[in-house]
């Protein structure tokens, strides 16, 4: 495996099989690219990328076990791609446990040729790419849903994700990352909404001040159901085609809000967990995780991407969606009730911290 | 109401007040265009979809009320368009009664100008729209989906619907009908199927013997979910443009297609309501609705029309989905089992009669 994705070693793939100096015994399954190639090419961003999604995975995984009462364990799949040289990724799911209804962690590690079609929506998007060229892309993210069982937690998304593309000639080469971490509660506690948003602008203000403002908008505009004028939930951060002349500094950015998910979230879930439940709460929790499904289909652009590429493994996509999800016709929630007030928050984000 | 939707009669809103001759007594509610209007313009295609759609709503409720045990009872939303004299609708909705779920049966009867973007696509599908004029479209149509409790009992969906479109002089005119009637079963009933599509090709074949053939594939077509590489449910019919020299040669056939729903139906739900249900068969039946979900939002054109409309009534449009659906990660049905049979179906659409 690995061999489109670090093409320059393409010709090296009966090279001599040294034993490894790369400890991946702490990590959900072993690494989709070879270690060798990763051992060789230690700087490249690629091997950083990969290593880093590798270690918030397990990292995650094993703190959302530890809040599970019975030794719950994550079932981990490692799966590669149609065509395997074109990499593949591990699905950690965690299904109907005693606090988690469902949680899905995933990483990809994937090398493609770039489709005229995609290549036409990079341009779209202001990337410079040659027509007469052909190109192949690069992609390692790691993507996360949790979906906790007690209505007072608060559903969690995260994704990182690294790009690269070059033309056959190794030219014409673009990279860049995005990502984002948000929060979906059913019921509004300002405290663990301040807590999340909180964590976060650490990690973003020890990089650039402008950070979390800007990137805090562009959640809110993001997770939007145009079509019932309300977002997904409270926001967190987000942002695509993050680029600068250091790659280092972006990538110690990145790293930092990845390991920013634990401290926002894991203490909302220890907080909460044992929280009384009422009928009406799950009920509510039900129709929320409804809208939940909506965005995710019909806006997500994760999704959509997914569902636009030949041969994508759809159950690794839509492990987003939750165990369960409820529509009632016209639901309204009584004025100055609980459910009420998270749903203004819904539909005018506020500032938090 | 009702001025944008019969131009010639705009200014004879204040024309004598006759008392009305027409019967709107077994209707669902009173109609959306004013009855005066109506009665004026009795032979004008606007007026006869108007009342066709108006009667069908009301004897498909009535139908699925007596198959309800406890005197369920619809209730009857009578809308109106954000503006008012655009038209609007009759939504009528059923949940979570002791025979069905959700079943909701909607009629729209609405008048509005075609924005440039429908103009665009309404070019794309070949109708012919000068570029420098102003277009006004009308629509009326009916449109049902019925989730029933038994997992035995398919789901059944159904959409009619009559278009017309002219420019601001009354010229360029075009006019269409569209529709379809299709089934989801959770289990295979190979007697069930076999009545659904022969009442469906005996209303077909009473007006051309290549209606049945052409429409049940345009049917298997259209409710694909290409990702996943299976059919929503096992087919009926679907078209869509269908227009003629004779406008009421048409119309006499959506008619029948129509009239078709209650017996193609009804006899299923008699048949299965009181089965014996498992939990397992219980939870197929909500991951299947998960499928349903997705297609729905994923790719039903009405639904994107409806989510692309400004101030469209989303909870009309949405009354589709159903009360829950379930989502698990990698579900694969054993080899052999009822849940596989149904399945292989949906993946390799066959012929029935």
């Amino acid at each position: 495996g690995g061999v489109l994705l670090y093409s320059s070693y393409s010709g090296k793939v009966d090279a001599a099989q040294k034993c490894s100096n790369l400890d991946t015994s702490t990590f959900m399954a072993e690494p989709i690219t070879e270690l060798r190639i990763l051992e060789e090419n230690s700087e490249d961003m690629k091997t950083k990328m990969e290593l880093l999604i590798l270690r918030i995975q397990s990292e995650f995984c094993r703190a959302l076990e530890q809040e599970d009462g019975k030794q719950a364990k994550f079932t981990v799949d490692r799966w590669r791609r149609h065509n395997p040289n074109e990499g593949g990724g591990i699905t950690c799911v965690l299904q109907d446990t005693e606090t988690f209804e469902k949680a899905g962690v995933n990483i990809t590690v994937m090398s493609a040729p770039l489709s005229k079609q995609l290549q036409a929506s990079m341009r779209a998007r202001g990337k410079e790419l040659p027509e007469d060229k052909q190109f192949t892309f690069f992609a390692a993210g790691i993507s996360s849903v949790i979906h906790p069982r007690n209505p007072h937690v608060p559903t969690i998304h995260f994704n990182y994700r690294y790009f690269e593309m070059q033309d056959e000639d190794g030219k014409n080469k673009h990279w860049w990352f995005g990502g984002g971490t948000d929060l979906t509660p059913y019921y509004l506690d300002e405290d663990d909404v301040k807590h999340f948003h909180s964590v976060l602008k650490s990690a973003c203000d020890r990089h650039d001040p402008q950070y979390y403002p800007n990137y805090k908008k562009w959640c809110d505009d993001y997770f939007h159901i145009q079509y019932r004028g309300e977002r997904r939930g409270i926001g967190g951060i987000f942002f695509d085609d993050l680029e600068a002349d250091n790659a280092g500094g972006v990538f110690n950015f990145v790293k930092d809000c990845a390991e920013a998910v634990i401290p926002s979230y894991i203490p909302l879930v220890k907080k909460h967990k044992k929280d009384a439940v009422s009928e009406a709460e799950r009920r509510w929790q039900l129709l929320r995780r409804g809208r939940y499904v909506e965005f995710n289909l019909v806006y997500d652009r994760g999704t959509k991407f997914g569902f636009a590429t030949p041969n994508a493994r759809i159950e690794s996509i839509l492990m987003s969606l939750p165990l369960q999800a409820r529509w009632e016709y016209m639901h309204k929630p009584e004025p100055g009730s609980p459910e009420f007030k998270i749903t203004e928050v819904l539909k005018n984000p506020r500032e938090w911290v």
